[in-house]
C-alpha cells in the first residue's frame, strides 16, 4: 500500500509533458490552426506545464509535406512563429521517430533551435538507431528521451536488456509506452519497478506515456507517479490517436504541486478542443479501441473502423478474436 | 505490490452487478422500454453477469408515478412482465433507499416476489433505519446489500463504527459507494481494506459501486476487485448518473473467470446503449463531473450545469470552488 503522503505530496522531479499537438495531431493529420498551437502554448505557460511536445520532425522524404499540417514536420522556424523566444519556464520538445526521422540533417544545433528535448520514439527492435540518435542530439545540446513503444508485446528481459543499453547512453529519461492501451495498473506497477531500478542505476529519470483504450491512462499513469515516475504525457480532454491518452485536466487536478492550475485546462477545453470535436474531429473512448487494447493489438485495426463510420462493434471485435 | 496471478485468477466469490436500469434510470427517469429492459436481462444471463439491479422500489407517495418510468418503482408484477420466473442464473435486484421506500408494504415476502437481493442505500446518518430495512428484508426471505453512499465524505472511524453495526446484521454484503467519483485508486485501497477487515470479523462480503468523474471508476473496480472486494457493479458502457459508471465491458474484459462473455457488452452496446446516446440520452465523463468530483461534492450542480445545456466548464469550475 502507497505512503498516504504520496496523494498530498508534490515531488519536485516531476515534469508534465503536453503531447496534444504531437499525438492530438495523428487523428487530424496535424492540422492545426496557429491561433489553436498560440492558445495552447499560452495555456501550457500558464497551468505551469513544464514541457510542450509540439510535434513530430518527420523526413520530407518519407513523407509529402501537402499531406500533413506543420507539426508533421515542426520546423524550427515554424515553431518560432507560434512561441517567439519562448521566453518563458515552459520547455519546447519535439518527437523524433528511429527510421522516420533525418536527424543528421533536419535536428539543428540546440542553439540554432527553439526546441529544449528532443525525443526518441522507437521499437525494441530499432535501439542502436536510436541510440545513435541520443548521442547526436545530446552531441547538438539537447535534453533526450529514449520513448520505448508498445512495451505491452515486449518481453521483460528485452526490454530490461534495452534499458541497460539506455543507460549507459546520455539520455536524460526513458519512458514507458503503452501503445496499445493494453496495461493495467498492476502491470505498469511492476514495469515502473523495472525500469526506476535501473534508472536509479544510471541517473535517469523515467517517463509514462499512457492510452485510453481500457479507460486506464490516467489511473496508469498516477499508479506510476507514486511508484516513483517523473514524467507525465497528457493530452488536453485526452486528444490523441484513438482513444486518446491520460487527460491533462485530471492529472493537473490530481498534483498537488500549487504551480499546476487546472483551471487553464478547463478554459482551453472549453474554448478550442471541444470545438474540435463539434468539427467532426474524432477519438476517445469506444468499444474498437477496447477490443484491440484488449487483445494487446496495435490499434491501426480500430482507427480504420473509426474511419469507415462501422458501428457494429461486436462483429469487429469477433474479427479481431480470429486474427490470424 | 499485488501477486501477478490476481491478474489471471478467476476467484469464485466474485459477482458482477449490473446496475444499469438502476444508475442509468437516474439519467432518463426510468423510461427504458420493455424491449430495452428484456435484451439488458438476456443479455446479462448470456455474459455471465451474477445478479440484475432492476431499479427502485421507491415510496409511491413520495413519487408521482406520472413523472417516472416504471424502474423507478419496480413493481414484483413489472418485473415478472419483462423476466417471466427468471429460470436462470441470474439473480434480480432491487435498490431500497432508506429515508425513501415504505418497505414493510412495497417489499413482499421473497417467495411472492422474482426479487433476490434488496440493496439498502443509506448514507451513515440513516444507519439505524437501514438496520431495519435489512432485518425487514432479511426477514422476508432476502439476501440483502447495504450501500453506504458517499463514502469520500465520512469520517473513516464513523464509517468503522458502522462496518462494526453492519457486521451484527445479517446483510450478506457491504459496499463501497464512491457516490461523487472523487476518490483515487490508493485511497480505494485504504478503504477497501477497512471494509474488508471489519467484513472478514463478521463473515461478510464487500462490494464497491464507482462513478467516473475522474475516469477512474473501472481502475478503482479493479483495484478494489485486488484488494479482496467481490461485489462489483458495473453498468453498460457506463449509463449512470453524471459521469456515469464502471463499463460492463471493461470489467467483463479484464475478469478472466470463462464464464463472463464480454462479447454480449459489445453487442447490447451496439445495438441498445448507442442509440439512446443518440436519441439525446446525456452522462458520461465531462468536465463539470470532473470539477465536482476533483471538490468532492455532489453531482446535482454537474448535473444542472449539464441540463442547462451550459458549455463554460473553466467559469463552473471557479463557481464550485467558491462555494460556501
Amino acid at each position: 500500500m502507497k505512503d498516504v503522503s504520496k496523494l498530498l505530496e508534490s515531488r519536485n522531479t516531476v515534469r508534465v509533458v503536453d503531447a496534444t499537438l504531437r499525438d492530438g495531431g495523428l487523428v487530424n493529420d496535424f492540422y492545426f490552426t496557429e491561433e489553436f498551437a498560440k492558445a495552447l502554448y499560452m495555456t501550457n505557460v500558464k497551468a505551469g506545464v513544464d514541457y510542450m511536445e509540439l510535434g513530430y520532425r518527420a523526413d520530407k522524404e518519407l513523407f509529402d509535406i501537402d499531406k500533413f499540417g506543420p507539426w508533421k514536420f515542426s520546423d524550427d522556424d515554424y515553431i518560432r512563429k507560434i512561441v517567439g523566444d519562448n521566453d518563458t519556464n515552459l520547455k519546447l520538445a519535439i518527437m523524433a521517430d528511429a527510421g522516420r526521422c533525418n536527424y543528421k540533417q533536419d535536428i539543428h544545433d540546440r542553439k540554432d533551435s527553439p526546441v529544449d528535448l528532443i525525443r526518441v520514439a522507437t521499437y525494441l527492435h530499432q535501439m542502436p538507431e536510436a541510440i545513435d540518435m541520443i548521442e547526436d542530439a545530446h552531441a547538438k545540446g539537447y535534453e533526450t528521451t529514449c520513448n520505448i513503444m508498445a512495451v505491452s508485446t515486449a518481453q521483460m528481459d528485452e526490454v530490461a536488456a534495452a534499458l541497460e543499453l539506455l543507460g549507459k547512453t546520455p539520455v536524460d529519461c526513458i519512458y514507458i509506452v503503452d501503445s496499445y492501451g493494453s496495461l493495467y495498473p498492476e502491470q505498469i506497477q511492476r514495469i515502473a519497478d523495472l525500469y526506476c531500478s535501473i534508472g536509479a542505476k544510471y541517473g535517469k529519470s523515467i517517463g509514462i506515456h499512457a492510452h485510453d483504450n481500457q479507460k486506464l491512462a490516467f489511473a496508469n499513469t498516477i499508479e506510476a507517479v507514486g511508484d516513483g515516475v517523473d514524467y507525465l504525457d497528457a493530452t488536453y480532454n485526452c486528444m490523441g490517436r484513438g482513444a486518446g491518452n491520460c487527460a491533462m485536466e485530471l492529472l493537473l487536478g490530481f498534483l498537488k504541486n500549487p504551480k499546476y492550475k487546472e483551471r487553464y485546462a478547463f478554459k482551453f477545453v472549453e474554448d478550442y478542443i471541444n470545438p474540435l470535436k463539434e468539427q467532426g474531429v474524432v477519438w476517445g473512448y469506444d468499444l474498437q479501441y477496447l477490443a484491440t487494447g484488449l487483445l494487446n493489438q496495435h490499434p491501426r485495426n480500430a482507427i480504420a473502423f473509426t474511419k469507415d463510420k462501422r458501428k457494429d462493434y461486436a462483429e469487429f471485435y469477433q474479427e479481431m478474436l480470429l486474427l490470424d
